[in-house]
C-alpha cells in the first residue's frame, strides 16, 4: 500500500432506509425508532433513516412519517431521507426541522431504471435535475444516487463514461455530493480504482460517496481500492441489512461494524464506537430473529482494539 | 491502486485438510475423495489433502491414509500434506510418490503455539528444522507454516520482528516456502501491506505465502494489500470452510471461489474453472448441510465473466 490512507472518513449508515426496505417482515414502528435513536448514540457522523415512497410499493418503509416525528437524533448526527419523485419530496419536507440532508436516485443502466423506477434514464435525470433545485432552495443539501455504477444485473458492464456524465449533470444541477452505487455487487477492486481516478478530476468540488455492497465478498477490498483512490465517504448498513437480495441468501451492503472495525484498525478515524454499533447490531439481529451477515457482529472486535 | 497487480497468482485449496479438521462432523471418505477429486480438476494448482495428526487429537482426518491411497489427483496438480511431527512425517513419507510438498507448522505466539501443540515456539522451531530437512532429503518441498503472524487470540499483537525471525530460521533450515497465517482473522490491510514490504527482502528465494482467514470480513481486502505488496501465492478454503471457529459461527479461511472471483474480475489469472470450483463448493455443503460462507457459492459470479 503505497498510496497514504486518509484520517478519517465520513460513514452514512443507510440500514434504517436500505436495510428495512429489503426486510420481508415490516419491522415495527416502535423497533426502527428504537434502532435509529441507537444508531444515532454511536457516533456515526449521519443516518439515513427512511425513504417517502410509494406505500403500496415499498411497505415497509410506509411509517416514514410517525419514524421521522418519533426519533430523537442529537444535534451533529446528520440525517438524510430518500426520495423518488416530487411527492416524496414534498412529503419529506413536513419534516425539514429533523431531515439535513435528501437523496434522489436513478440508475446508470436503462434496464435496472426501467425496471427500478418505470422511466428511462432520461427521464429520471430530468425529473431529479428539477428536484435538486428544490431541495436546495429549502435549506437542505441535495444529494444525487447512481445505481449499477459498477455493473448491471441486467445488462453486465456498465460504461464508466456514462457515469461519470450523469454525475456532471446531476453536480451541475445542485448535487452536492453524488453515491456511485454497486448495486447488485459486481465491482472489482482495480475497477474502483481506476473509476474513482478518473472520477476525481471531472467532479471537482463535489462529495464522491462509495455505496459498496458484498454480494461476492469483496465489499471491503472496494473500500479500501477507493481509500487509496481518496474517496473519504462511505454508506454502510449495520448487520449487513438490506441491498438488493437477489438471488436468494445473498448479502447486502457492506457491514458498518466490518467497515469500522477495519478502519479503526488501520488507523483512519470514524467517531463510531464500535461496542455502541455492535449493540445495535444485536438488537437488530433479535428483532429478525436469524443471524446477519455482519462478520465482526459475529466474532467481535480484534480484542487489543476492543 | 498505483501499484501493478501481478499477471496471476497460486492458490493453495486448503479446504480437505483445514476445513474438514474443522467442522464437527466427521466427512465420510467417500465425500472427501470425491469432493478432492473433483477440486483437483478444477485447474487449482495446488491442494493440501489431509493431515497425519493423532486420531484422538483430530478424528476428522483419522482417514488420512486411506484419503491419499483412494485419490486421483491428475499431474501438474500439486498435493501437500500437513504433519504436526516426525512421526506425523514418517506416515506422510509413505505415500510420497503421491505427495509433492510437506507443511509443517508453529505459532509466531507462546501462548497460541502452547495451547496448539504443548510446546514453546523454541522447541517447535528446533523440531521443525530437523524435519525441513529430511522433507528435503526425501526429495519433497519443504514449506513452513506461521500460525498467529498477525495478531494472537491470547497476547494480542504480535511483534513482525518476531515472525520475521522464525521466518529467516525456518528458510535457512530449508523452507522454500513460509506460509504466514492470519489465524483468527486479526490482520488487517495496512498491517498487512507493511508486514510483506519488510518481509521480501528479509527473505529472498523463498516463496511468501499469505494464508487469511475472513473472521472480520477483511480477508480479500488484506489480499488486495498483500497483491500490492508483491504476495502472489495464497491459501484458501472451498465454501470458507475452515479455520479456527472460535467464538461459534465465525467465518474462517477465505473462500476460494470468492478469491478466485475477486482476481478474476481484476484481470489476475489462476488457472482455477470457477464454475467447476462453485459445483465442487455445492457438493460440499449438500455434504455439510448447512449453508457455507462463501459468497460467490450464494449469489453465483459476476454475470458478465460467467
Amino acid at each position: 500500500m503505497t498510496t497514504p490512507l486518509p484520517d478519517s472518513v465520513l460513514i452514512r449508515e443507510v440500514g434504517p432506509r436500505d436495510g428495512f426496505q429489503n426486510e420481508p417482515e415490516r419491522i415495527s414502528t416502535d423497533d426502527k425508532v428504537r434502532l435509529i435513536d441507537a444508531l444515532a448514540r454511536t457516533g456515526v457522523p449521519r443516518i439515513e433513516v427512511t425513504s417517502f415512497v410509494r406505500a403500496d410499493v415499498v411497505p415497509q418503509l410506509s411509517d416514514a412519517d410517525e419514524v421521522l416525528s418519533r426519533v430523537d437524533i442529537p444535534d451533529g448526527v446528520t440525517t438524510a431521507v430518500l426520495v423518488p419523485n416530487r411527492r416524496g419530496l414534498q412529503a419529506a419536507l413536513a419534516h425539514r426541522d429533523t431531515i439535513d440532508e435528501v437523496i434522489l436516485f436513478l440508475s446508470a443502466s436503462e434496464s435496472h431504471n426501467r425496471h427500478n423506477v418505470n422511466r428511462s434514464v432520461a427521464e429520471s435525470l430530468q425529473a431529479i435535475t428539477e428536484l435538486l433545485q428544490v431541495i436546495a432552495d429549502e435549506g437542505l443539501r441535495p444529494i444525487a444516487s447512481i445505481s449499477t455504477s459498477f455493473g448491471c444485473p441486467y445488462e453486465g458492464h456498465v460504461d464508466p463514461e456514462r457515469v461519470y456524465e450523469l454525475a456532471e449533470r446531476l453536480a451541475e444541477a445542485g448535487a452536492q455530493e453524488v453515491s456511485f452505487g454497486d448495486t447488485t455487487g459486481m465491482a472489482n477492486p482495480r475497477q474502483v480504482a481506476a473509476f474513482f481516478a478518473d472520477a476525481f478530476p471531472r467532479l471537482p468540488g463535489v462529495e464522491l460517496n462509495g455505496h459498496f455492497h458484498n454480494t461476492r465478498g469483496q465489499g471491503l477490498a472496494n473500500v479500501l481500492a477507493a481509500l487509496e483512490a481518496g474517496v473519504t465517504s462511505f454508506d454502510a448498513s449495520f448487520g449487513e441489512l438490506g441491498g438488493c437480495p437477489f438471488p436468494p441468501g445473498a448479502t447486502g451492503n457492506i457491514a458498518t461494524e466490518d467497515l469500522v472495525s477495519m478502519l479503526h484498525e488501520m488507523g483512519v478515524a470514524t467517531g463510531v464506537d464500535l461496542d455502541a454499533l455492535i449493540a445495535a447490531g444485536r438488537d437488530v439481529q433479535a428483532v429478525l430473529g436469524r443471524p446477519l451477515g455482519s462478520h465482526v457482529l459475529t466474532a467481535g472486535p480484534v480484542i487489543w482494539n476492543g
